[in-house]
């Protein structure tokens, strides 16, 4: 057994659908993902324990594998942390791994590149299963479009543009490694799926992104105004800011 | 356009997660499907319509083309209706198609068969996306020797051992048509995904199938035993009930 005193840092890879949540961050009298997992650490613990997440999601925003991390005493393994934390925790929330990291480990600082998904239903009866899980648009999109579009805009730029208005950063340069978007078949509707990956994001950069390429993938704007969007470094030229609940968090990256 | 006296039958597929209701048939203060259907009806057309499903799924079970029939004196068109149950349903009740029938089409007398789907979690951390959508349970399923259990109930048979207690038919006879076990690989789970048609089911029949062929798959029963039960003909000798809210109803056909 681990010595009782001794302070380790934990890692989580947590998993939720965020329909009934008021986004990541602690608030009065809304329920978030935070206070749901220090609430159920503190049953487990008996600590009072600060968790923090690789970026805070907003309201109805998901995840697959947000990435947690918090110092503790406790000297309970990683599975029994696992098995109770799953046991205390709404099933809306689920944690899927828990391990030792390295002493000091912080899921902001260390993290070096993040992955989101965005999906969107092109046309046809609302999927009754994918409410809140995806975009509903009425119009068909041309994907062929959307992946020209989303192209143009890999590599390291300035996303002022994309970046939500009064949110500033020191630096709106980000590079986006991969964006693809894929067309899906599902049993009762076709999904259009946004994969990026990039070393960091801006405030509703994702959301923005999306709500701009959708202009293009409806036909309503040419395939190089998402970039022509970027090169200008003004936010109010970009479409309008997509629904949170087609977001999902998909994994977060660290070194070693 | 029709004469707006005459009546006409009509056929509607719809598909709902039933996680949030009592079911699909009419009860004082409970939510039901059929309650929702009629609501919505009733506001259209400002008759009071009854609408017949092809079968009474229970609270919690799930259809993906479950088929309602009804007779209006309405003069809208089917596209005009689809649209227009669209706008008053909840959004977990979606109707996908609507469509003039033969006059008298009724939902339940003229089905000639039908397929349900059973989809269980087997080991792993609950997917947070699919609570209310499987059964999950523990431990690792043998999808060979399910598919094998599965096999010797194919064809005509007395299932009077696999239907609820007290829900007498006049005949237990049933001929399953095909019974399928495939493991599927989801990004954060895996499934077992069960589908069964039949030219009919008794009352809990799927559930009770799934319930007793689980015996199986977690070893604790040989692959002959569902068939034993089967000739048996004794509902008290089968597993137990599977919950209803791993219970899908796929699709319904009827002749011509």
């Amino acid at each position: 057994l681990s010595d009782p005193l001794a302070i380790r840092s934990f890692k989580l890879i947590v998993a939720y659908d965020g329909t009934a949540y008021q986004g990541w961050q602690v608030q009065l009298d809304a329920p978030t993902i935070q206070a749901e997992l220090q609430r159920a650490l503190q049953t487990l613990t008996n600590e009072s324990v600060r968790v923090t997440a690789s970026g805070r999601t907003d309201a109805g925003v998901h995840a697959l594998g947000q990435v947690v991390s918090f110092d503790s005493s406790t000297s309970h393994s990683p599975d029994t942390i696992l098995r109770a934390l799953n046991a205390n925790l709404p099933h809306d929330i689920r944690v899927l791994e828990v391990e030792v990291a390295a002493d000091g480990f912080h899921a902001i600082r260390d993290a070096v590149s993040k992955r989101y998904r965005y999906c969107i239903q092109d046309g046809g009866v609302a999927d009754p299963f994918l409410r809140g899980l995806c975009w509903h648009l009425p119009q068909r999109m041309d994907e062929d479009a959307l992946r020209a579009a989303a192209n143009l805009l890999l590599g390291k730029h300035d996303f002022a543009s994309y970046q939500a208005a009064g949110s500033p950063r020191a630096s709106t340069v980000r590079t986006i490694f991969d964006f693809t978007v894929t067309r899906q078949s599902r049993e009762l509707c076709d999904l259009i799926v946004m994969e990026i990956a990039a070393d960091g994001f801006l405030y509703n950069m994702v959301r923005n992104l999306v709500g701009t390429l959708v202009e293009v993938g409806r036909g309503s704007r040419p395939i190089q105004w998402p970039h022509e969007v970027l090169t200008a470094k003004d936010r109010t030229l970009a479409g309008s800011t997509a629904p949170p609940h087609g977001l999902f968090l998909v994994a977060v990256e660290y070194v070693g």
